[in-house]
């Protein structure tokens, strides 16, 4: 994906030779051209060679070379602009220098700008999340542009749907002679597209986190968080189906269908983002209106399997 | 709700009477005892009288009081935590000074510490809009605590699936005379899911880039934006449904009954999290599986009474 975000040459540069009451006195004299002032970039014929903080200046007596810091937190072109928040926050600083391929100092990322990207990124992850297609999130909003990026989920929605509709097609001996079955169906549906929601959202931010985490103890993990959940809310929508049809047998069906839906759906909602990271897309695009799909066809498939072995 | 955030008291002070060159010369015989230096705050016995950069100490040679401003964006306790980040970066500062209720300076809230809280934000959206309660966000999560955070959503969805189902009961009929009509309720009840989650991300995102944005405006928009959209999608559905069950009507009942229950959903996804927001709690807390288990009675009702009166 593109990310446009704003650099700043003006900086304060240096050689390494430098002392700093030199450099000091260099900033005073040219505050008018510089837009910020907290790092003072030390450059080698063009590359970067170092870096020493106003604080730094203010503090040392010294040659700029004999105390600039020489490992250097930088934004090359092979890295993702949606890092940039992440370089500054981990390492504590309040600018990001860029460099070009070849180590030449380019200018910086200033601080309101590492700001934006983090609000682009929250934005994005937001709006993907809610399966509204965006290339680029801050772009001027026309109502042919919003049907644009709506419409595709919706489409493949209907096909799903129409999938779905033609498996419960054959089960449509059992509902007409069963017909309760049938007023359970959108409870079913919903509970394991809310419980899924959940475990997407959370996979989600703890792979923003943690992207380095491990993936197969998250899974066991959301796995017995799901199974205590799915007996919780099956139990209760058993309990609820049960008495308000007077029928203990379509109270059966529901607990022991819910209880397996929820979890499938839990395993579905979990898996596929970690999939599709690693097949290098964004996790919360594809995986939203997708991963409610499967499991809303999943969800159906046990409950009317279920239904007819006890039937 | 409540935010812990941190705030440092290592900052330079100084009285409105001291000389910039005197300020730059304490700034730096104390460096040790700062935090960070990217302000001067200018106190007059304990109240924060006005506040100056190090870029302007460094381009100035007068009182501190000559040049300082006086109008200053600061944190006081009737504030939202969760405002400070927008307080920064609309003004364009990079650390917020917090007062008590009697204007004595406090501390301030440092740079990173505003990036925290804008991380946290953005996460505490993200879950909630997934149907996960998280009073602290940042917690330890104990596999209790999860199940804790997850379940009150689930047991309302039970709760109005119940009503959804009683609902469909006296539908019982009309089903069991037409029993393909059944079929299709997942597909009907995740299209106006689908949109409704749609119309919901983006109000939530709207509110947060422009609090004071025009509502009536906004629904006008949305709803255009959403005939559009369900015009498309319920004739791909009707299509989908009349060919794949060679049935016209039953085409003609999706068409008609989606492209209705989509509206409905997009409405009440849009209203409900600007009336949660006018009764004082946070739109994505509320709204998220609230609007869903609404419009999915909605929109069972819309199909079913639809095929009622054109059976």
């Amino acid at each position: 994906m593109v990310m446009e975000f704003r650099i700043t040459e003006r900086v304060p540069t240096a050689s390494p030779g430098m002392s700093s009451q030199d450099a000091l006195e260099m900033i005073r004299r040219k505050m008018g051209e510089y837009d910020t002032i907290d790092y003072v970039y030390i450059l080698d014929s063009d590359t970067l060679a170092g870096v020493v903080s106003i604080r730094e200046i203010l503090s040392h007596d010294e040659i700029l070379g004999d105390f600039m810091h020489r490992d250097i937190i930088c934004f090359t072109p092979e890295d993702d602009p949606f890092d940039i928040p992440y370089l500054a926050l981990s390492h504590g600083i309040k600018a990001i220098p860029v460099v070009d391929s070849g180590g030449r100092f380019r200018g910086v990322v200033p601080y309101d700008e590492i700001i934006r990207i983090l609000k682009v990124e929250a934005d994005r992850n937001m709006l993907h999340f809610g399966g509204v297609f965006h290339r680029v999130v801050d772009e001027k909003r026309s109502p042919g542009s919003m049907v644009k990026s709506r419409v595709p989920w919706l489409i493949i929605g209907v096909v799903g749907g129409t999938v779905t509709a033609s498996m419960i097609g054959r089960f449509e001996d059992l509902l007409s002679g069963f017909i309760a079955l049938a007023s359970f169906i959108p409870v079913m549906v919903y509970m394991s597209d809310a419980v899924g929601t959940q475990s997407e959202a959370l996979i989600i931010r703890e792979i923003a986190v943690d992207p380095s985490m491990n993936h197969l103890k998250y899974i066991k993990g959301e796995f017995l968080v799901a199974a205590a959940i799915g007996a919780l809310s099956s139990a209760f929508a058993g309990l609820m189906a049960g008495v308000t049809r007077m029928n203990p047998l379509l109270g059966l069906i529901v607990f022991v269908s819910m209880f397996f839906s929820i979890i499938a759906a839990v395993l579905i909602s979990t898996v596929s983002p970690l999939l599709f990271r690693r097949m290098g897309y964004d996790p919360a695009v594809a995986t939203g209106p997708l991963a409610t799909i499967l499991s809303d066809f999943t969800t159906t498939l046990i409950y009317l399997s279920v239904a007819s072995s006890l039937l």
